[in-house]
């Protein structure tokens, strides 16, 4: 069987996860990482090519796309012109129709395929949302983050004065509501509470529920877990109090990686175009024929 | 906007709740209910035609089969012959494959669609597992039936010696292994030790932990409730211990009901075969444009 030509371009967290998940995918070879600096190896497996450009790679069917997200679209439109099929994990759910329409006009233009939004939320989880909407369709989804890193909160918590690192957790206390932990190591000279105040009063952290406390060691309460439960109670028909949850506690990365080359896969079965996960048949996410899944899933 | 036009072939619990589910769907009107007696309206709400043939009915889009599950094909090749979309609920896991590939044959010959095994398990339940097993490709997933009426177990239990009415309820204790609890309405003169000796020796119960009682009134027992609780451990990439789970607490039939309506919509943005729905991209189960949901739900 002719094995999907993957290249992965970025190489942070997402980038080394998504190798992991190449290697172990049966149907996949991974052809090389693309790096702003390709000199600069870091631990990627030396039987790997590391490259400027996606132009020095041969023959790639489909790229994987971990860059930041502010730079998907940019990645994504130059090399779906390259007639190679994208998948990414762009995160900024209120964008994302944007960011669908305009690469699905590039995507059919050079009769490519581009999967966005492949993470697991948005990605595994718009799946599930998606089908409690469809089997009951009035009443209410929540969904739960963490415990977890968050990311956009940490980064906000780093640029304050007196910060030298710092560590901001996502805690669900139910109904689409969050706690904020938040973890900070001190620069010389300042103290916490004119740091608990400036995180407090930023509009990142006014609404929700926010503590501040000083650690010795950011770094040393560092995890890559996190989690999911997504609820859902409403209305089948006419019958009330259909009850639905999912639960989810994962190596976060980890999943992402999984998830991007799931959706790889599934572009080669797709018609040119730009989807996101909940327009994807949940069959072609897995390698082989929809006839073995049938037998075995369904 | 045209209504899509549904028929309801076979008036049971499952008919009655599919009747419901298109009551309360925007995007459908129910033209019928096909009965072997069509003299016998029972609840039928008077504005909906009772019939005893679908041919009697006009421009019929598609048929949903609420019949015993043994008849589905039957009816399933009769009507897609016709070029009318059909969906069923067809619950024998094994001979799914089979029924899938005869009414392919049949679908595609008269340019229709069918969409099978469209319930709960089969149905909605395999669209996680398959999602679950995209997303942690190694693994193991557990699907853990109950709280619940077992529509089989129940029926092999009436048909013992000396039992009036009975009721065996699904117990879920993990690891898809169940326990069965089975409440017997004895008739005069019988006891339920013999009965439960019986009972136990059957193939359908011997291989489980079984308790057997004798209660006064059987009817006074029973409710639609249902549940399901599907788990899996499994590996993303090469990151050991990712865990999943979905649970519901539903109303049997108000669920099938409404997954049979979801699906009989989706046929309509299929190519003419035949379907499970893990084949299926997850939007096409609701209303309306798919814009609309990638905007709300990814």
């Amino acid at each position: 069987m002719k094995k999907i030509r993957a290249a992965v371009v970025g190489y942070g967290n997402i980038g080394r996860f998504t190798l992991e998940a190449l290697a172990a995918a049966p149907d996949f070879e991974c052809v090389g990482v693309v790096r702003r600096n390709p000199s600069d190896r870091a631990d990627i497996p030396a039987e790997i090519p590391v490259v400027g450009s996606i132009s020095d790679l041969k023959d790639v069917d489909v790229a994987i796309l971990a860059t930041p997200t502010r730079e998907v679209e940019k990645h994504a439109c130059e090399i779906l012109s390259m007639g190679i099929n994208t998948v990414d994990s762009f995160d900024i759910h209120g964008l994302i129709p944007e960011l669908r329409k305009n690469l699905s006009a590039v995507a059919k233009e050079h009769n490519a395929v581009s999967v966005i939004s492949a993470g697991w939320d948005p990605g595994s989880d718009s799946v599930v949302r998606t089908l409690m909407e469809a089997i009951a369709p009035k009443g209410l989804t929540y969904t739960n983050f963490g415990p977890g890193m968050s990311m956009g909160h940490t980064v906000c918590v780093k640029s304050k004065e007196g910060v030298k690192d710092a560590l901001s957790m996502t805690i669900p206390v139910g109904t689409g509501i969050h706690r904020r932990m938040v973890y900070v190591e001190l620069l010389p000279g300042y103290d916490i509470e004119s740091v608990a105040a400036a995180v407090k009063a930023d509009p990142y952290f006014s609404s929700d529920e926010t503590h501040v406390m000083a650690v010795d060691s950011v770094d040393a309460l560092k995890d890559m877990g996190h989690g999911v439960n997504l609820v859902r109670k409403g209305v089948s028909g006419k019958t009330q109090n259909q009850l639905f949850e999912f639960d989810m506690k994962i190596n976060n990365p980890a999943l992402t990686g999984q998830v991007l080359v799931c959706c790889a896969r599934a572009s080669f079965r797709m018609q040119p175009g730009c989807y996101t996960m909940i327009e994807i048949p949940v069959v072609n996410l897995l390698p082989g024929d929809a006839d073995y899944w049938v037998s075995k899933l369904v």
